[in-house]
């Protein structure tokens, strides 16, 4: 009967011939934005309370045809919009809404489904449990991290909420169970360095913890990366003082210069004193889909769980952060809760996975969709192209800077992130120029950069990894980094260019 | 330079014309299959691993046209999914996924940005802002919840995140501050009725107070709803044997039943014990959109927050949970850690909102456009219309139900939620009729219906609310329940039909 589909279809909603007409509309505009960006300012100029002043009435009492909308998304939102997509984005981390993945979001949309339960939702559950199997080995994960070695993975939103997942699984597992019915104790622990992602002393806040629960293990000396030594005497230490370790979190590229801890060694201390391993690799572990620099995952085998973002790198539109833990009864047992009205015959028969029982809210999305439709229409092979290209690019960045009087390398460079500050002895006004250096590329709008500090030194981070990110944008932002630290730094690269330099890796 | 930049466009990505070919065909499929769903079955017919057995790879080596995945869409995920959109899905509480919002999540993933922070996302960032104060308004709202009163808005993926981020803020202002460092002491209450939705229970566990943090407040005598009285009562005894509350939180529509807490007695007694009042409306709050319905706000201007979910019955797909405090302070004071690659002179200044420190993912994508593209589409106005259209059909039904021999309400109805059971005065064969019923309906895939109990009674939930629902939807429904139930047990009509009857409200 499609006739009496196509009636039906427009109850209240979009008749099919006009959503066709403006679902076009709005893929023009979107191809369209995309196309324009490397001819806009990355950075919009523009003051707190700027959008707002701009914006007319929201929400209208009677329709109001779509192009309207449009017109104000060109009007107000574009010229204050910081242009994540452009080319010349190197800020945080690369967030990779490739269009191909916006298209299997489309779908996941068209559907409109939700996967709290598999029985509301088994086509989504099970594309989602067979495409993170097929992801850990592409990526070379161990298959105890699939569904069918007693493991498997899911689909959260963001790495922060992998955290805090993998952390309330690992305070029911420490504490025999007792975790649901009587909370935490006050006396748990949790293992970090001092560059771990500030999500996981959120995660820690969250859960109730404290952050006086939060341990900062001393690093490996000479490195910012966790010693596995310091923390097997501070487990004992704490375990001794009546304590209650409950996990680790190694880190696989951090934010701030890309550094990696060694898991392999952290995970062996860690198992010796029964503490659960997380290893948060959010932006650096899609890497690891290269078999070059398949080495990210050493020591992963033997962790509890590992996390990594497709949303940075991976050509994934935000949300899609990938979860894996070797036990698949890990997260149910800290976070099932099941009243009268989500009870099911497939739950009960305990033969499905109930992905609501894998996060905090009931609702999900069918996230998979738009995964797939990124690695369908890009391929591996296109995908491991993309993560090679920013390394080659990163590479040559920093050999440039390395051989540049005046320029020094803040950090090794890790993978596709390098990290720099200018250098001329003069502590003091090295971080005052190198500040004022990311400043005046990111007011000229050719660029978008932002800043960490490494040793108490200002520096800047440039996180290369945007889709269309190209050799000529990282010609372009060398040639204005350069020209204008001469001219901020007059007579500078004569004196000290020379000092101190740090060699890449990766 | 227009070519420079559409040269530019495709360094990995779909090229423009590319991306706009293959984004016609997934708008095409989507029309097609919101056009078909009347005459598709809701509820699939497959088996746990049914999926699984059907799936080929889906991370291909190489790349390959999307139109092959729109095949596997038809294939394998259409056959296998539980269709929410369909116009004859009744089951848990309506998704709404128009159209509309999804061109406006297509124009979010478009921008493809990171709203963590105001300087991230300045356009995304205050848009939020004014469409949170705008919806507030439209909702009767005290102005104390828009940010010019002090408070403010945000959306949430979902009502169980929005709870948990008010338990957050409420543990650290009944701490005065020291939970942020020190955690929970395990002497935490919170309050809730057996009616409560589980994510609060999910909400406490996560916060580490353990089950046993959970009062359920007595309800009012022959009824469900929270009694002020009891409440009043249990706040005062457990202060007075050392606990400390912390939240109460009263339900506008509870999920099994719709039923209403008194809010605003609820709320006189929880201020005057300084207990944080969180409002979860996430099914029903966004019908007071309609004037009369305002009346389901009653009481909420003095509470500290408030939750509803246009994703669930106001033409917006997930994840649009809004989320109102009346402190604009206080989840930043609970959430907020800044590490050094997050500091940035807007967030110093204190003048913008960083919408990080309103939930615990750190990323978040611009939800604000899908609920403004709806809202601009359809209006308030026929927003306003499609959520009376639905409490009228509901009151239809519940007519049908009240006048048919054998056939009782189970609760009254509330908008457009009708529960009901079989009823011949033999509860235990009732029940397992009921059950009976609610299977052959669902095997039949004419409809789909979800169950509750209540009173101890297995109940059948029919939630109203689908975009494309309409009165012949319910008249096939009608038929087939009655039918059926006349199948089931035939002769019950003659005997015991017209006990116990209740009426509709709302």
């Amino acid at each position: 009967m499609p006739a009496a589909g196509i009636e039906k279809a427009h109850m209240t909603d979009l008749a099919p011939e006009e959503f066709r007409r403006l679902g076009y509309a709005v893929v023009d505009w979107v191809a369209a934005y995309r196309a324009e960006l490397p001819d806009r300012p990355v950075r919009p100029d523009v003051l707190p309370g700027g959008v707002r002043a701009q914006l007319g009435t929201l929400l209208p009492e009677d329709p109001v045809p779509l192009e309207l909308l449009l017109s104000e998304m060109d009007r107000v939102v574009v010229p204050t919009t910081l242009h994540w997509q452009h080319p010349r984005f190197f800020g945080y981390f690369p967030a990779n809404a490739s269009l191909a993945s916006l298209l299997g979001d489309l779908l996941s949309g068209g559907l409109g489904g939700q996967g709290m339960l598999w029985s509301t939702a088994p086509a989504g559950t099970e594309v989602e449990q067979a495409l993170l199997d097929e992801f850990a080995a592409a990526l070379g994960l161990d298959a105890g991290f699939t569904f069918a070695g007693g493991g498997g993975g899911t689909i959260a939103d963001s790495a922060s909420s992998a955290a805090l997942v993998v952390l309330l699984a690992a305070l029911q597992r420490s504490s025999e169970g007792r975790w649901r019915d009587e909370g935490v104790t006050g006396r748990e622990r949790v293992y970090v360095t001092a560059e771990t992602h500030s999500s996981l002393a959120k995660a820690v806040r969250v859960a109730g913890l404290g952050g006086r629960a939060i341990r900062v293990v001393e690093p490996v000396p000479g490195s910012v990366t966790m010693s596995a030594e310091a923390l097997d005497q501070m487990l004992a230490a704490d375990a001794a003082a009546g304590l209650r370790p409950v996990l680790v979190c190694p880190t696989v590229g951090t934010t701030g210069t890309g550094a990696i801890d060694p898991v392999g060694a952290v995970t062996e201390v860690a198992r010796r004193h029964d503490v659960w391993v997380h290893v948060d690799a959010a932006w650096a572990g899609v890497a690891a889909l290269c078999p070059e620099y398949r080495w990210l995952l050493d020591g992963v085998a033997e962790a509890n769980s590992f996390c990594t973002n497709p949303h940075k790198w991976a050509l994934t539109a935000f949300d899609t952060s990938l979860l894996w833990v070797r036990d698949a009864t890990a997260l149910p047992a800290a976070l099932s809760i099941t009243p009268e009205y989500l009870r099911n015959p497939a739950s009960d028969s305990g033969e499905v996975v109930d992905y609501r029982d894998w996060q905090v809210s009931l609702g999900r999305r069918f996230r998979a969709l738009k995964l797939w439709a990124a690695l369908h229409v890009h391929g591996l092979s296109g995908l491991r192209a993309h993560l090679r290209r920013h390394v080659r690019l990163a590479g040559a960045l920093a050999d440039r800077i390395s051989a540049e009087p005046g320029f020094v390398l803040a950090a090794p460079r890790s993978l596709a992130l390098v990290c720099l500050r200018l250098d001329t002895g003069d502590p003091q006004a090295d971080d005052r120029a190198t500040r004022e250096l990311l400043e005046a590329v990111n007011d000229s709008g050719r660029a978008f950069l932002t800043h960490t500090v490494v040793d108490g030194r200002y520096a800047i981070r440039i996180a290369i990894g945007g889709i269309t990110t190209g050799e000529d944008d990282l010609d372009a932002l060398w040639e204005q980094m350069r020209d204008t630290a001469r001219a901020l730094r007059p007579g500078a690269a004569t004196h000290l260019g020379s000092a101190r330099k740090s060699t890449g890796r990766g």
